[in-house]
């Protein structure tokens, strides 16, 4: 008699692995999996759910061969040179129309490489954006694939029965052309660096301007993740602050190093936005965070030689705690209206045709930045779809101008007492530039025509002109040139 | 009888390479420079001071077969494709040990990649940066050479002759192995990016909050440029405010479009600082606020919807320029700070040994970012050749400690008055940072390992932790294997 065919293969049995795999086979699918480590594959069919098909096993080939064609393959490893090499691995095995799916955090300049490779040999490959940590893998993530439309089609039915839920609709959806999902799962990650250092700089200025404990600090954030700023961060953070170390009594958060590590999603991220180009420095600014935070001796060196003295400020608590609720609701918008504008150019400069409705729909639920503010930000989509930055959507504006004033107030309150807040300056101050019909840029062209001949445009003529600033004013045509000119790149 | 040999080649003969090579001329070396545009060897030729020796030739060979052996042929062509075309083109002609110089911006990879192409065929390459506009390459700019050594000391005398001289000391030095001389051109761009962006933001805090008229603005700029702001920006920034436009009378700095170019230096000095990685956040934002100055359409858009009001400063006005002096002297440092970090780190870990004290001392005449400083920190970096950060000086610390304060009053303003200055607070933030001991990032970690099991590590003893936030405390050993879990990029 014939064997069990399976429904779909993993590569990589790690905890996202195995833990996605057992969420498939509760869902009613054959499920089958393979780690080089033994004990993975064990582990896989030990935890199982009895009455569901699952098995693991040891070598690329049992695992093709009793999958049912054409073959749907899933794996979740490391970015960077295993996705390459299991690619490698699997080329002999799997045959035409075949699906190959990149679950893992690949960078999308990666995943468009593979695609072109994969293209001519018949192969289905996608890349996709998985989001949620080790529960959601198991319970339900937010999953975002893009690429091949025809893969999509044939992944669908089992990627919406184990994703997560909102609504009864599953956080699950096509995320557009080539390396879309990964690119938006890299955005989705560069707004997750963001709020996490805006929450960083709240804790900082509620521990060290308000003094707050850090039994204090989880019902402050517990009783904010009732409110607008109900969020899955803002509810793990409140549990943070009640944990104690077993062995030493001690509150864990306490005795943490402050050196923060990272994968590189937040990085790119920032990297990538200056080539589109489009501006989102509470990104760059989580990123360069992250960064001064590995500084650890300098920081102890620099403390010493300038002794910055906090001031505990004299102001009523709550009401501070009140503004800084604020403000950090006011900075989190913000940082998601930096990352969605970014999806928005890259839909159309990358030729992505990312859909923003669908992005914000599928972040509801599942993933590390879901929100009750990503409700608010499908209701506007869904109503304006092409829109280029939310900040220009009457709905969310409400939401801002309540906030904004609190905001500016925090930001001061932080710079007086040398408390770095730079995510949240950066907000505000991108929020003011935005809102800057005239910006002081005009005074950056005139400097670098002055130095460079760069050139400049004119609010009240067209053309390009250039001004010989120690001489005469001369006019474009005979200075339009400057812009092809060798020299003009190497100033 | 035979022809004249030719001390030196230029290939490109815009402004900046014709410029270079007559102030060759006039330094008595016999110069030869090549276009495909006949019409500027023929400017070249009738620009050139009498009883120099300079021609000007319109094909590569004419050009090559005059030059005397070892050849030195230096190109200033824009960066990228162009650079490329020119060492294929030259490749027929040039014999070993003949010297080819890239005196353009060109991104340190590419050199990099040039250099290695370059090597078996026994031809020297160097990467060069040169700065100081066209006025620079014509009477003396700052020249950053780097790369092959024997080749450096072979073009010494000429460099040195055209370069910018401080104190009778020429303003070129070598500036460590490889593309170093690119790296170090591109970290100066990005200074000079940082800086730039900070003038524009007193220039706007002035205008808007304090209401001065372009004429005070002039003052004030030529004020500052005779005490400690002494630079060559500030000082043509107070020459800008003084030029009319000869047609209509107007001031040209409110009639030029507040749209910002730029040639890419800067971006990549943000880009390849994360991947060091090392933390330069006023360049980021000087970049991220380029890129904002060019949503025109959408910042009215948005001035419309949110209607900021400027509430002119009721402050003493003079008080709040003198505040406003220092909070651009203290950013302008702190700026400084960041970009000679980064060469710092880049020394070490791409392996350049960039020479600091040379850096400082050959920025000090010529460039877009000279300036008194310069002098304070050679002289800071003569004492101490491998420090680290200039901010961890005493020379240094004295200088912030007396404009930190005015710095924090400044920011404050703005932020109340709507007035984006997201430079200015990105420095104060950086600084407050790397002053902090510890910072809030324990709770960065907390989180990651919360939902990511990434692992943190603790201050009371060494291994790598994790905790499962859900359940109990656990220990290192168990869990040490998560960091090399598949499912730990993933998230």
């Amino acid at each position: 008699m014939a064997e069990t065919l399976y429904d779909f293969g993993m590569i990589g049995l790690g905890v996202m692995g195995s833990n996605f795999l057992l969420n498939m086979a509760d869902k009613g699918y054959k499920a089958i999996g393979f780690d080089l480590d033994a004990s993975k594959a064990k582990k896989l069919e030990e935890e199982a759910t009895p009455g569901t098909v699952v098995k693991g096993v040891n070598t690329l080939e049992e695992m093709v061969k009793q999958l049912d064609k054409p073959r749907r393959i899933m794996m979740l490893v490391p970015a960077g040179k295993p996705v390459d090499a299991v690619i490698q691995n699997l080329l002999p095995l799997v045959e035409k129309d075949d699906i190959i799916i990149d679950g893992g955090n690949s960078h999308y300049v990666d995943t468009l490489r593979r695609l072109e490779e994969l293209k001519d040999k018949g192969i289905h490959f996608m890349g996709m954006g998985v989001s949620g940590g080790e529960e959601g893998a198991r319970y339900g993530p937010s999953i975002m694939p893009g690429g091949d439309f025809a893969a999509w089609k044939r992944v669908r039915p089992v990627l919406e029965a184990v994703s997560a839920k909102v609504n009864n609709e599953p956080c699950v959806a096509y995320m557009g052309k080539d390396a879309a999902g990964h690119y938006v799962k890299m955005v989705h990650n560069g707004i997750e660096y963001a709020i996490m250092q805006l929450i960083s700089e709240a804790y900082d200025l509620m521990k060290r301007a308000l003094g707050l404990s850090n039994t204090e600090l989880a019902e402050v954030f517990r009783k904010w993740n009732e409110e607008e700023l109900e969020s899955f961060l803002i509810e793990i953070t409140s549990k943070i602050f009640l944990r104690k170390d077993q062995d030493t009594g001690k509150e864990i958060v306490d005795i943490i190093l402050d050196e923060a590590g990272s994968k590189g999603t937040g990085k790119w991220t920032s990297q990538d936005s200056m080539d589109l180009p489009v501006s989102v420095p509470t990104i760059d600014i989580a990123v360069a965070m992250r960064i001064i935070s590995d500084y650890k001796e300098e920081r102890l060196a620099a403390s010493e030689l300038y002794q910055p003295k906090i001031k505990p400020s004299k102001g009523n608590r709550d009401a501070e705690i009140k503004r800084i609720k604020d403000a950090l609701y006011f900075s989190t918008l913000v940082a998601y209206a930096q990352g969605l504008n970014m999806l928005h150019k890259a839909s159309t400069e990358l030729n992505m045709d990312i859909p923003l409705a669908d992005v914000v729909k599928i972040w509801r639920g599942g993933c590390i930045i879901r929100s009750s503010l990503l409700e608010v930000f499908y209701k506007v989509y869904k109503k304006d779809k092409t829109l280029s930055n939310i900040l220009l959507n009457k709905i969310i504006a409400r939401l801002v101008k309540k906030t904004e004033k609190n905001a500016r107030a925090v930001a001061k309150l932080a710079m007086q007492n040398k408390i770095p807040v730079m995510a949240l300056t950066s907000t505000i101050g991108y929020f003011d530039a935005y809102c800057s019909a005239n910006m002081p840029t005009n005074l950056i062209q005139a400097q670098r025509d002055f130095f460079g001949a760069h050139t400049y445009q004119r609010i009240d003529k067209k053309g390009i002109f250039h001004t010989e600033w120690n001489e005469e004013v001369v006019q474009a045509d005979k200075h339009h040139a400057t812009t092809e000119n060798p020299q003009t790149p190497i100033i």
